[in-house]
């Protein structure tokens, strides 16, 4: 199975369009948590808690890379838990990730030894060339960064090219042609620009999935969101939620609260789909 | 002291615009080393070899990241060392990241409080409000990807934007004219492409630090990357060999022979300036 594959799966599964972004920055843990494992056991009870509700799991890498070694144990002691009790739900490695081709290898063996994920980020900057060692991988996700969530995002992304082209439609024009060729691509595209998200559907058509962040801490309308991004089947996106579902309660409930907002989550983009 | 004034101490010191690419990839080190600290024994014994013949040591994140935890505290052990026994020679930590805001803060961290490093690579596809958690740091060198030294670099950094400008001329200007208030920017410029160095050159003016990658294995022309980049005073360049020099050897003079390696390096680029 391949991850487009996977995410279909885990989608119908669980009836759920929701990535949740394990974003677990140590510095905002619930406080009764202690001792060195406390990241994975702040994860370990989010994942039990909603791993009938997602799509996928997204852990973003600078949250553990910030503990150095102690954190990289935690994020692999995280994607184990996943991969050994919620095998059906791929974990997606944010890391947004390039450089030239051989050095890239070494960040291939990071997200997909090391890690087991079953997809990463990728930054288009240096183009396709010195992607190979990711785009080659035909079972694994590569989910390349097109329009991003950010409000700084258009500085470069929305400079006009070929006539009334943005470089980020040139981006999605090339990975939907040239370097989607073994059906592994997916594009990053921020809920926080309903229209272009909606560009970026009319160019890639039905069979691309899209990764959405941006609704909840960022902002994002959910209604917009998912009318544009969704594909004729009503599914191909993943919106992800980080901080708005995993942080919504710092207290003992904050599993049982993440769950809930998980779930109200899930149901509200179900209701637009 | 800032990072450029760090630099341009050490070029000064060891009459030397060579920056050492510590990339050392488990895979490709002499067969003589062993043992759980065989990447920090190889790099000490470059460090010993050649600390005064060099203006900067660049690891690359990927080389260490692809053995995950246990990789991340070989990279630590090495930029304490450095600080230790070389501390005239600031560490850039190439990892070319860029995430949104709060996200950065974890990458600064990593590269700032866990390694220790003087400066870091970043991508600029997100756009400099994201970057925001790395431009504030005043003593630190943000160096940012321009015209990256891969083959296809050109994919989205040559695109004609503005009547005649391309996308990597905009992002010079942007850098130079809104990114660097607190004098702390650098630009990435491949070797294997002089003229675009030129012109990147022509755009920043004087004052700005280039990191140019690509001679070596890369296969960069050396005099003339040395006439495009160097500034009027014959320096504000700091270029880059990494396999060239560190993997010269696979037996148990590689450290000799880097020296070796280093050391015409730096005299055929003073030859240059």
């Amino acid at each position: 199975m391949n991850f487009h594959q996977k995410i279909t799966t885990a989608t119908h599964q669980n009836n759920s369009l929701v990535c949740l972004g394990l974003d677990s920055d140590i510095s905002k843990l619930p406080e009764h948590l202690e001792g060195p494992d406390r990241v994975f056991e702040f994860n370990k009870a989010i994942i039990d808690a909603t791993h009938d509700l997602v799509c996928a799991y997204k852990p973003n890498s600078a949250f553990y890379e910030a503990s150095g070694d102690v954190g990289l144990l935690q994020l692999q002691k995280t994607c184990q838990y996943i991969k050994a009790t919620a095998p059906h739900v791929p974990i997606i490695l944010d890391c947004k990730r390039a450089d030239i081709g051989n050095t890239n290898t070494g960040y291939v063996s990071y997200a997909f030894d090391y890690l087991g994920a079953d997809a990463v980020t990728v930054s288009p900057y240096m183009g396709s060339e010195s992607l190979g060692p990711f785009l080659q991988l035909k079972d694994k996700g590569i989910i390349i960064l097109c329009r991003t969530s950010n409000p700084g995002a258009g500085e470069f992304q929305d400079y006009v090219i070929d006539g009334g082209k943005k470089l980020f439609h040139i981006v999605a024009e090339h990975v939907r042609d040239s370097w989607n060729t073994l059906d592994n691509c997916s594009l990053v595209v921020g809920a926080t620009y309903p229209k272009e998200l909606a560009d970026i559907r009319a160019i890639v058509g039905d069979d691309m999935l899209l990764l959405v962040p941006g609704v909840g801490a960022q902002g994002g309308e959910l209604e917009q969101t998912v009318k544009a991004g969704t594909n004729s089947l009503g599914e191909g996106i993943m919106i992800n939620s980080s901080r708005g579902i995993i942080f919504a309660s710092s207290g003992r409930d904050f599993a049982a609260v993440a769950r809930n907002e998980t779930l109200q989550l899930r149901d509200s983009i179900n209701l637009y789909r």
